[in-house]
């Protein structure tokens, strides 16, 4: 059960960032995100508590869940099936973007087997297979009810481990080849935009490949003949065995009440899927940039959301989310730390 | 004198980032900041040196500079000046936004008083006064001759300072009431384009008061009669001595071959100034974020430059210039320890 945010203590958070020593609002985004944060982490508290109270980031905490895909054989990436476990063990290696950006910032990193081809023989990958790869969702459900069930209970276990540490932020990211094409799936199936708008280049495929993708989701959606209310059964027949999981992670925080950072096209169209399910989980979602990836513009208006970042990315692993900490960090420090006019003796203007 | 970067080793830095583990370009914004930022520090570099070198933000140093405005006298903005010395106060104490951004990411800052009405008594406060304010620039030339000199002069020897210690990027904040309507001035005399366009808002004042502006504006242009091909005259009639600061201060960058990274509104019309002093010092300029204030997205515009950051913030200070410096650390990171093809053993797909 998610419930939705208390917000007996919004008018106060917004009165604090009221009186901090800046003309009224201009901080823009960076006041937006400090009120949700705040908001989230001041859940339970009484007003003294929120008085007194500073809000920080506790062991940021970023999985990276790897999946293939059977609709990769159709050929709708630039890159075979293989270079989803050879990025595997790139991530394990800490070799590939999100580990360098990982580093840079603080964040744990988990890599995630949920199922690719060749499993990793790496120790420090975590083991949450659900297969080889998901089936070719064109022509048949991508997986089976047990795939499902069990890739939601896998991601809920590993977020209770990362909240026995004390971690208060989760990111998710991915990797699969083929995913963009179970994404824009998704969005089609949940949105009702039409494949068109929903599929874009993904890795940078040819115009060709593009249309090829549009193809074959329109002949999926045809097939499984999907309700927008039944997201579940969306994800069933959609989904990739790491977007399963990422739905699983992003409902297990929510119902504890911390802070999700969504990442780009695939984490979004998982985010989708757990609003769909539990509408209420929404208000722990911070979304952290808009991917290049064409769909994700139409993604984040259908949710009428607003990203902190735009910087024209289009890489997955959860490396927008990554770029998004220091951000959050400042937001919380803007809170915390600056002085009121009060204190600093500084005229406040009131127009 | 300020050197065009020197180009030859662009195509090496391009080739090494397409090698990393990631779909070509995908990296976005992040490709482009690494790809200026390695051509910057490896600048006098032999081929041999730009492949075993690793590049690094040495003492990130941010300067504050603070000016008092004449033209505040006309009720161009929400807050009397006074207000400019008690916030010189609150950074001195560190309460200020740009205290709390600085602390964050590891900024050294430097509090400097270019001309305020009452002196700092803070003693970290570093005096480079040029007198208690600005004259009225739509009565008569903002400052003398002299001061505009010493202005120059005294941002360069603090630059001296910085580079001293090992300091290898910069950015520049300024608090000055009234200085949007000398900065709209400035863009209007470099550019062209109507006080109509480059005047806004500000801290936030009403309709009114920005007609009261536009006009203000218009009267200064029509009396001073300057062409844009005499930057230092439209500096000394319509500038603040806080942006004479900031532009004295980009120039000894430049001319050190260091990075500036360059904040919002007033920091961008200092921009323009040293760009049409010096157009080379350009290519050693980041654009931090876009603001909020109106003129500001067309000044990048007229610029031709894309800023990293798009947060709605309009607050000055160096604010903006302080939030990118995770993102300028990211993106050689990314170009330090991302593995490539060959290393990670990944299948590299050429289209």
């Amino acid at each position: 059960m998610i419930q939705t945010l208390d917000l007996k203590h919004c008018l106060r958070i917004r009165q604090k960032l009221d009186m901090k020593t800046k003309p009224l609002g201009s901080l823009g985004k960076l006041e937006t995100l400090a009120n949700q944060l705040v908001l989230i982490l001041s859940q339970g508290m009484s007003d003294e508590e929120l008085e007194k109270a500073k809000f920080t980031i506790i062991n940021p905490s970023i999985s990276v869940f790897a999946g293939d895909h059977g609709i990769a054989g159709e050929g709708v990436s630039i890159a075979p099936s293989e270079v989803t476990g050879q990025m595997v063990a790139n991530f394990a290696q800490g070799g590939a973007a999100i580990c360098v950006l990982a580093r840079q910032f603080g964040w744990r990193l988990n890599v995630v087997d949920c199922g690719i081809l060749v499993p990793s023989n790496n120790t420090s990958v975590i083991n949450c297979r659900l297969g080889e790869s998901t089936a070719a969702f064109h022509q048949q459900a991508a997986m089976t009810h047990d795939q499902l069930d069990k890739g939601l209970a896998n991601a809920g276990e590993l977020v209770q481990r990362e909240l026995s540490q004390g971690c208060n932020l989760f990111a998710f990211g991915e990797m699969g080849i083929g995913n963009t094409t179970s994404a824009a799936a998704i969005f089609s199936a949940l949105s009702g935009v039409t494949p068109e708008l929903a599929v874009g280049k993904g890795t940078g495929v040819s115009d060709e490949v593009v249309d090829k993708k549009r193809l074959l989701v329109e002949q999926a959606l045809n097939l499984h003949q999907l309700s927008s209310n039944k997201p579940l059964e969306v994800l069933q027949c959609l989904g990739g065995f790491e977007i399963v999981h990422i739905v699983g992670a992003m409902l297990a925080v929510a119902s504890a009440k911390k802070i999700i950072v969504v990442d780009g096209f695939i984490a979004t169209a998982a985010a989708m899927v757990a609003i769909k399910i539990a509408p209420s989980s929404k208000d722990y979602m911070v979304f952290a940039h808009c991917s290049n990836e064409q769909g994700h513009q139409k993604m984040l208006e259908w949710l009428g959301v607003d990203p902190l970042l735009h910087l024209e990315m289009r890489l997955g692993e959860g490396s927008g989310a990554a770029l998004a900490l220091p951000i959050i960090h400042s937001a919380l420090a803007i809170y915390n730390d600056m002085a009121s006019f009060e204190e600093a003796e500084v005229t406040q203007v009131v127009k």
